[in-house]
This record gives C-alpha cells, sequence and structure tokens, in this order.
C-alpha cells in the first residue's frame, strides 16, 4: 500500500513510529535555573557522531527536558534496561511543574561528575552531556511547531563495570537494554549477531 | 567506571555505540544531479516529529548519501529486515562512484512516487523523503568537522501489506526489523511487549 502522511494513513493507527524502529531510548535528566529537577524518556533520540560524541533527542510540545536544557545547557541520558523499564514509563508521566519524576518513579539522583542535573542511580550507563545547540527542525511549509532537537556533546561517561565482558565489551544482553518501537510497544534486546562490513576490491 | 571521552575511555573498543543502541537503521537511496544512484545503511538515523513525519539521518565524512541529497533534495528510508541484512551489508561497502549499490547488492531500484531516487523494491516499509534542512552539528569547540545531519519530511509512505496484522498495525517481529548495535553487532526484533503511558491523578 502507498499513502501521503499529509492525507492520512487510512489504517486505524499511524504506522509510521512502527516503521522508524527499533528506536533508543534517551532517558534524560535535566534541571531548571530554578532547580527543578526532570526525567523523562525520549525516543526520538541517537548519536550524531563519534568525534566528538554528540548526542541529540527531540520533542514535541513544549516539554519540559528541553526547556530545562536550555535555561542551564546541561543534560544526562540514561540507560534504560529491563530492570528499569517500569519506572521509565513512571517517569514519563505528566507531573505538575515541582514533582521530581525521580521521586515519583522511586529512582535516586546521584550528583554528575561535569554536569549539575543526576544520573540516575539505578541505570547501567550514563552519558553526562552538555548542550552544543538547539534546532527547530522545520516542515516543508516552513513552520517549526513547537518542535525543538537539543544536541549535546558527550563530555563524561558512567558505565556499570559488571556490564562489560571478558573482552571489555559493552554486552547489551546483559543489560538487558530496551527500545522503543511503534503503538505501546517496546523490546528488549535478546540475542544479537555480527556482521563484518565488506571493503571494495579492485 | 566514568571516564572523559576527551580523555579517552581506557577499554579495548569505544563502548558509546553499545550504549546509544539499539539503533534504527535508515538505509537511505539517494540520486545526484548526474543521475548517479546510491544506496548505503546509517543508524544514526531516527524521526524527530510527527507533525508532519520528520526524520534525520548523520554521517561523518563527505558520504555520498548527504552530499547526493544536497544536490537533489530527496532521499527515500527503505526498512532493513532480517531477509535483507545481507544485501543491506553489501550496499555498504566503499564503492567507487558510478558503481550503484543496488546493482552491486542484488537488490532492484523501483521508481518512487513522489520523488527521484528510488527505492528497494525487495523492502517491507519505505519512506519517500524531501529534505528540510541540512544541520552541520557542532562539537562544543565549535567546528563542524564533516558531520552532516540531513533532515527531512515523509511525503510517501511504502508498506507491504503482508506486514499489517489483523487490527492493521505493522507486524515489526513479522518483519524481522533489525537494529545496529554497537562495535560489529546487530539484533532483530524477535519479541515485544507492551506498557501503557501513566497519566498523572490529583
Amino acid at each position: 500500500m502507498f499513502y501521503e502522511p499529509s492525507a492520512g494513513h487510512g489504517l486505524p493507527h499511524d504506522p509510521f513510529k512502527a516503521i522508524v524502529a527499533p528506536r533508543p531510548i534517551g532517558w534524560i535528566s535535566t534541571v531548571a535555573a530554578d532547580g527543578s529537577l526532570n526525567l523523562a524518556p525520549y525516543s526520538f533520540f541517537n548519536a550524531l557522531g563519534t568525534n566528538p560524541h554528540l548526542v541529540m533527542f527531540s520533542s514535541e510540545g513544549a516539554k519540559d527536558s528541553a526547556t530545562y536544557a536550555s535555561e542551564t545547557g546541561e543534560f544526562v541520558v540514561n540507560l534504560v534496561t529491563r530492570d528499569l523499564v517500569d519506572r521509565m514509563n513512571a517517569s514519563s508521566i505528566d507531573a505538575p511543574r515541582g514533582v521530581s519524576e525521580f521521586g515519583h518513579a522511586g529512582l535516586t539522583p546521584v550528583p554528575s561528575r561535569l554536569v549539575k542535573p543526576p544520573r540516575v542511580g539505578e541505570a547501567h550507563a550514563a552519558l553526562e552531556c552538555k548542550v552544543t545547540e538547539i534546532v527547530r527542525p522545520k516542515g516543508l511549509d516552513g513552520r517549526t511547531g513547537d518542535r525543538f532537537a537539543v544536541f549535546g556533546e558527550v563530555v563524561g561517561v558512567h558505565i556499570d563495570e559488571a556490564m562489560l565482558d571478558e573482552n571489555g565489551l559493552f554486552d547489551i544482553v546483559r543489560a538487558g537494554t530496551v527500545a522503543r518501537l511503534g503503538y505501546m510497544d517496546y523490546a528488549a534486546v535478546t540475542e544479537t549477531f555480527s556482521l563484518r562490513r565488506p571493503r571494495w576490491e579492485e
């Protein structure tokens, strides 16, 4: 089947997020200028480069994470794993300003080393980030709507050493990393396979 | 453990891409101003918004996909699934300009409806996109390096109807969607679970 999104998809639910999947989850902790803490999951999240390590998360609507990150220029990306998935979900609640999702979800804010927002103490990995720019992605109509894409450079990395295998590789199956799919669906990584990138031979 | 990426990680391999994972794969087809075709996988790829449907892919180095997309303003995102993973990998080769990765990988270029780049005929879903902007993400040092983040709006969606379940939902397990992990690793989605997003109760 073929459809133009501007004209509607004709299905019971929009399949877009089931096609752009599985998406990594950036579980973003931020602190506002007034000291308010925020924690929320974003699946419009990914790396942008490795030299240096750049990441971005994108939100639609005036979400606290983008507002707080723009106020104080910092955020932390916490890893979502199977053992934390219910608390990740609890942190996605639209709580009133002043209610910390850390407390609501039963998570421990642990001070970061190089940035003000705390990391999730229970997370098996966390990336301390400084905002490099905030992009307002435009549609073809030239409008930015209320989309905010927050770009940042990773300045510090925390890893739970119990998640490193005997070769010093981060073991994503042992960690039980969880990804976002379409609809209300998620998946944990339970099995992996490897491919060697081919080289051109004359 | 904690490290600052600017000072090195002290591990045999950089764990960054194993932490920002699993990443969806945008298998990007483009056509140059001179008509050359390109097809290559990018895992620094995700949605940026749903209203309208925006996606982005990011490359480091002067890769053909970004160059061609900037020349002609269009690209197609093809879905990578287990049945196509070896051909996806074959298309990642650094082939000389003028050699189409479609032919090299044994894939069928099928004309798109609304954009010039062909889609991968074998893919179970494809997104026809028009470039909205090309961002050069900066690091904290203010340098863009040779990073290119290509943003686009989805103008057309192809779905293999055999991948829709009886409720009209895109069945990612049936499709066998593949994601990129760290190192040389990949995972296919074989099992999913659902979570209902909580609501704040006064």
